[in-house]
């Protein structure tokens, strides 16, 4: 458990840094990220450096013993660099482009500003690429926020026609693929492909999803130059990249595969993130100032499995923030909870965004752990004293990696893309559903992998997956290999790669292992709500359904009022056929995880549990005082079985 | 009673035709529409044709006694003809273009288009024209779909110039016409005329109802040149196009005029028009499965006067489909209950959209007659019952024409555009209005002809006008040669042709024939309701009311209950001075009825008439079993007087 | 009181001319305002001058006593103009262009357009500056209006790039200024800086809130430049322009600066500005047809204080109009009682919009004196009426001047600037706070000033401050120097003149008078309402809620029941921390006035008081009738007590 800080030295006067240092070291903070967004301080014009500053900042720094993350600063090409090279800001959908005086000012597709991000990263790395207190590189910053992903330039077509050429290899292949007869939409060659775009009706989505494809690709192959020349000059640096919380215009995965990043790191603001998903209201309203109890943990297990286990969280929220439709001051004790819940579920370093609030610019109504006239901010207050409590908990200190949970749950980037592109209902989003199976499994006590469907799933007890809409061979040989129980949620199985309706009907090869067939499938106005009871579980359908037809072998274990199947089964697989309100979802997954030989609990509304390294963490973000479900005799570590709101407890069962 | 279907020969291969083609007429299919957006397959290269596949097809096709209706392709013009004339795409309100990569792609008013479908058309005509399989061409598809009319480019600036020129002759009469020396808008010439767009407050509403004139006129022309080609080269067959529903973009009785089409055929998808039109969300909700009982009777009705006298369903909802906000499943019995229900309102054929469900691109989640593994979906299975009942048949095969009806509703093209241009109150939407008095007149039992302001009114017993924004002398001669009775609603008269308020007020020349004059109007939020009863119905205005001041012979038939009249009449002339609530509505047609000799018939809420050729059928849209209101002894062709959900029947009076 | 009508002869006939000058003369109109936007037919082609026509109206006008109101046409630049210099257009967002066709369509900051509006104000002023009958002259009409600024052409780019480097100096005072460092924003020189727009995220408000001064001086400098040439050849006439209600995008205090104008006079349409406004819907529908009782009374107090005594209502809403969501006609009484309301506020002339309502272009909808058939309509009605009255009633027509109020409320349109540019939450309006203190005064009986944060204070008893963003030295030494009370609302003093956080925290220097600080702010969700009692009101925090810290002096004297404060003072100075509902802002004002010796009135729901020249007049705009508090023994010159709906008297009190 090591927290961090963000800190922007270029911010504040010079004769401020020692002071920050020495305070910072005194919290008990040991990392600080810096220097991401300083390009015009690192090269205020085009080819001259000035580096005395950062070298002073880096020395004060650690000459306190804190270790550095430094930040390649591309995410604000300096307007010198937009002067020279207008044709590097991005361009939107209408064909116009954004502007300068912001930050993601470009495009990702760019040649020429690629160029300039690996001079400009090679430059900072040969110059600290071996300082001993620099521990970690982080490329650019937030990848794609801002919806700067997908670019629709010049340069983005050239390349995206170059993507499908390697992809197809022959137009004819295109043509076949996306099924362009349909609309006499045949291309002649790969020059009159286009961007799917301003088009009077929906472009075909094969195109849209080997468009999302290609740009998801263009943003791993961007970090990806700027990794290569780190890895030649600081070969003994971690190097990272701090996504976003349910963020999902790249596929992670991918973006990671190959050692392309030695941690995952993220940036966590579960208020603001609570405000603006698709929750219900109620939902908001009630955790508006604690934030969704699983919001955050819904990231931190998905990109502990990015990071193959390990992860960062690279910004903490500490106070009220600047960029909800609503910014409340959080709950007491939230800020604190937040960084315990992080390091439950896996976190090697949590670290605040950011030390000093800034008094002017974009985010000065951003909090830090100071206040803007440098006294310790309600937040700072809170992280002292968790920076306190670890250093005199050698059990927190020295807490072991998160081992495999007996439950997976499969998150799809695809999937949400193909969703996303084909809706069918409004309301349908894909990443909504899988919160809801992640929140009803959290409910239940378990803690829960999220991982890829190309991980190996083998040694799971309970295995979900709440939609996966291309189901290929492989898929099925995991679950045929599998001792798992299975459960698997509608739309799965419903497109091939190429984005069309399997020969065989949904679920396509699904069917190896759960032999039925949807005929129909509906979306559902809000109006429209089947009803529908599992075991002492009523509720409906909403959003979506499926008419299915069993074949040989499948047993129908629920049906709905009109006599629909809604869960099919055979064996260890179950498939939900539709998307069901809260406490069927719930219902549901309770089943499979006792017909595994899981115990659910069945935790106070607002409490939450997360085991790692022998320790069971309880958090309470309910708003009245729960009892956590400690056994007689467990041994607390931190705190008490009695929670209020915001507060935390964690114990050792006894032996 | 003939079944069709729409079939895309080019998107299956070729191995499945023969089966295909033998399926449908075991089926009981009579007529197969194909070819329409097959242009990249009929010429791949500019200039250079393929017919062989389309030989092959129409011949597999006709071997099995199908008769065929071709489509010419100018919906989805290729990528070559794009890359060779980019200027044919589509100018947006902004200025920009609209992209390849969909369909309607293309600038109506691009002479370099129109040539190009002239081109292609003919090519097709040449070749099939005289084939004796071949009864029917539709040109062009779905005209103004996507709302890509209005066109805003170079091409339609310079057309509408030449329109204005042609209808004002002089600029200065123009500028009369439009009132400009409002606000310096006075032109020096016509070249200084532009779009009515991107005004930064309202346009001229003189110009834009000018504008929409000329594009309605662009849409006939483009249709008219095509059908000059048809008829050279295929004298025998019939020339249509496939209109669509709640859809008022150009003025279809002028696009009809001087014989352009011999048959109007219309695409009906009943339960995605009831989504997506502006009924009360409670409409939707209760008719979400079988669409609202009167949503394709209006357009049923509609285009049988468009044709006069004759028309088809081109395209038919077979099951779920994929464009609305949301897509249900139908209710079990609708896909056969619709086709029912076109032929009682006089359809002469009822074509299903689509023959097998395409598992690519665009349409994918848009059902057909078979499942896209090639099994009849269950839409498909209620089609074999229909073809069947009716072959079983003979007072269903051999069904007379539909007669005259009692009841005749005037609709008007320009008065939509009018009150589009000059809503004055949100939510006030003159089609919704005319759907809301012919909703209460078909919920009383009586069959309606919809027919256009200049059609011949004399032989019918009650009229009813919605609303009819511009009253010029001829409609006044009707009203005073005719012994209809009449009903005519708020704004009527409000307008004179070159949207300007009349000298004389409202209602302008119909004082005439009811002398009163509307002092001042006003539109009404949601809150303001003023109150009313009519016999034993109470409700209030909504949308809009007039404050009327009667004048010599005028008389006040009810009054709000602030005193101002909401009824004024004399003689077999009312008027209605307000947007009232339904249930008035119901109540004012009701005794209108009455008073011109009708008996109305109040019908369980769900349930609907129609009348053709000695027949009466019934349908249940409700979702409880009905009794239909069949005589004693009445004789039944089809069902029983006992309806469940989605269910009809037909009966002979007895004698 | 006078009062006036808007004119239009170059809508008409010249026939009907000299019959409408003689009506108005007969209606009791002493002020006639023609020629605004008559620009085609002053100058029908480039150069080209016909003033023949103009000179017959004026002199027709003149002949029956009527005095004139001159307005420059430069609203509508006419069609010729636009085609010699397409480049005036205004420039929009997205770069694109407005087009011609209705009016407003040019850019303010366009050298080209500003020396022709120079050139036709120069051409009219020399022909009818010295007119005897012309004592007045309008530039331009409701500048700002349809959002047409802020401007973003390349003319703007340029001269604010120059406004910069004059408030600047050297760019290196603006990076500091704008804190350039953050997000590598910093210029290089004054040729980088472009327009702050279309930026992927937020510009830096910095920018946003120099961009709004800039726009706003080039609204004053183009008023300016027209006045300038007024004031040559017409050096006996009132300057003046006509403003609009609840408009806040330019500063009108710097505007009238310096002699600017000789009056502010502004268009008062109080049923849709009450409909658009950001008021609850309970209130909309309450006050639909007597609009809001504080709405127009608003911008009376506003103009009052911005034309420093002199204001005329230019334009008054006489019927219903066109261009609100809904357009009711108002109840019987308010076009002649809004006459009342602004008199009894000080204007010292209401002139109607307009004397017949023009059947034909964009306003046909709206209502006049007259209807389009020339007679009377009911609004023309009520103000013979009150002409009448006037007449009649010595005490009216010799009316003295307003007085001092022993109330001001502080207005400021920077702080209107710096909240838009920074909401921090959904919702946050000054300009709806700042309305809702006022009403909370007006509805305790109080007469009120609006007042410019510049204006001298020192004679008040209680002053208002709902918030002001910037709270500078001048500011506190006015408390200092100061006897009265004063309440200072939330967010005040929560910035510097350059968009920054003070460094002492907010409130700034307030602090010196109130010593608190701000240590968090939140912005709350509608469902996050921290709850308050404050005597016998109860309510809650709603949109923004501050967590405060007393220092040494200041006194907490109410709390939220979650413990932290929500008043705090110290001695006359109160502070309130958070937007309270408006019960509490009720509560509060109340306090405050006894403290400060004056004394609240409970008036009834929808009643409103104004005095002015010893008379108090009573307004009733409820749906009930009420009667005015008028002491035993008053002596009516208007009305009796007893109010119905839309009806007003006046009385003067017994000695």
């Amino acid at each position: 458990m090591q927290i961090g800080v963000c800190y922007y030295p270029e911010q504040w006067p010079r004769s401020m840094w020692a002071n920050d240092a020495r305070r910072m070291a005194e919290l008990g903070i040991t990392h600080v990220r810096i220097a991401e967004f300083a390009w015009s301080r690192m090269e205020p014009r085009a080819g001259v450096h000035d580096w005395e500053w950062l070298d002073e900042a880096i020395e004060t720094l650690a000459a306190q013993g804190l270790k550095l993350v430094l930040g390649t600063p591309t995410a604000a090409p300096p307007m010198w660099l937009i002067e020279r090279h207008p044709e590097i800001l991005p361009v939107r959908a209408d064909g116009t482009r954004w502007n300068q005086g912001s930050r993601r000012h470009y495009d990702i597709a760019s040649d020429i500003y690629r160029q300039e991000c690996v001079r400009i990263t090679e430059a900072m790395a040969q110059r600290y690429g071996k300082h001993p207190a620099v521990v970690a590189w982080q490329t650019d910053n937030e990848l794609g926020c801002h919806e700067t992903v997908p670019s629709y330039s010049p340069a983005a077509l050239r390349r995206f026609r170059a993507w499908l050429q390697q992809r197809y290899g022959t137009v004819e292949a295109l043509n076949t693929a996306w099924g362009n007869v349909f609309w006499s939409m045949e291309y002649p060659s790969f020059e009159q492909v286009g961007l799917p775009v301003l088009t009077p009706t929906d472009a075909n989505p094969s195109h849209l999803l080997d468009f999302r494809r290609y740009m998801s690709d263009e943003v791993a192959s961007f970090h990806r130059e700027q990794a290569d020349v780190l890895r030649r000059h600081a070969p003994h640096a971690d190097v990272l990249h701090n996504f976003m919380g349910f963020f999902t215009t790249f596929d992670h995965y991918r973006f990671a595969a190959d050692k392309a990043i030695d941690v995952a790191t993220w940036d966590s603001y579960p208020i603001a993130r609570t405000e603006s998903i698709g929750l219900p209201d109620a939902q908001k309203a009630r955790y508006a100032r604690t934030a969704h109890p699983d919001v955050s943990a819904f990231d931190h297990d998905r990109y502990r499995g990015v990071g193959a286990g390990r992860f960062w969280v690279m910004e903490q929220q500490a106070g009220p923030v600047n960029w909800a439709a609503w910014n409340p001051v959080p709950a007491p004790g939230m800020v604190r909870l937040w960084a315990y819940e992080a390091f439950a579920h896996g976190a090697e370093l949590v670290s605040y965004f950011r030390w000093r609030q800034c008094p002017y610019a974009q985010e000065q109504m951003h909090s830090g752990l100071n206040l803007p006239n440098d006294e310790l901010s309600p937040g700072g207050k809170e992280v002292a004293q968790a920076t306190r409590e670890i250093a005199g908990t050698e059990a927190l200190r020295s807490l072991a990696p998160t081992e495999r949970a007996a439950v997976a749950l499969v998150f799809d980037y695809e999937t949400q893309w193909i969703f996303e592109i084909q809706r069918h209902g409004a309301g349908f989003d894909y990443q909504t559903l899988a919160f809801d199976y992640y929140s009803a499994l959290r409910e239940q006590g378990f803690d829960v992998d999220i991982v890829s469907r190309h991980a190996d799933l083998s040694a799971y007890r309970l295995v979900v997956v709440p939609s996966l809409a291309v189901i290929d061979n492989a898929f099925v040989a995991q679950i045929e290999r599998s001792d798992a129980h299975w459960v698997i949620g509608p739309r799965s199985g419903s497109k091939t790669t190429n984005f069309a309706i399997p020969d065989t009907l949904p679920p396509g090869a699904l069917q190896r292992v759960l032999p039925f067939q949807v005929l129909e499938a509906e979306s559902l106005r809000p109006t429209l709500a089947p009803a529908i009871s599992i075991g002492e579980a009523s509720g409906t359908a909403i959003h979506w359904r499926e008419h299915v037809r069993p074949n040989d072998g499948a047993r129908v274990d629920a049906r709905f009022d009109d006599g629909w199947p809604a869960l099919v089964s055979r064996g260890r697989v179950r498939y939900v056929a539709a998307w069901l309100t809260h406490g069927l979802h719930y219902a549901v997954l309770g089943d499979a995880a006792r017909a595994s030989g899981l115990v659910p609990q069945a935790l106070p509304e607002g409490l939450r549990l997360a085991r790692r390294g022998g320790l069971t963490f309880a958090f309470n973000f309910g708003d009245t005082r729960v009892q956590a479900p400690a056994p007689a005799r467990a041994q607390f570590v931190l705190g008490e079985a009695a929670l209020c709101t915001g507060d935390v407890c964690a114990w050792r069962d006894p032996h």
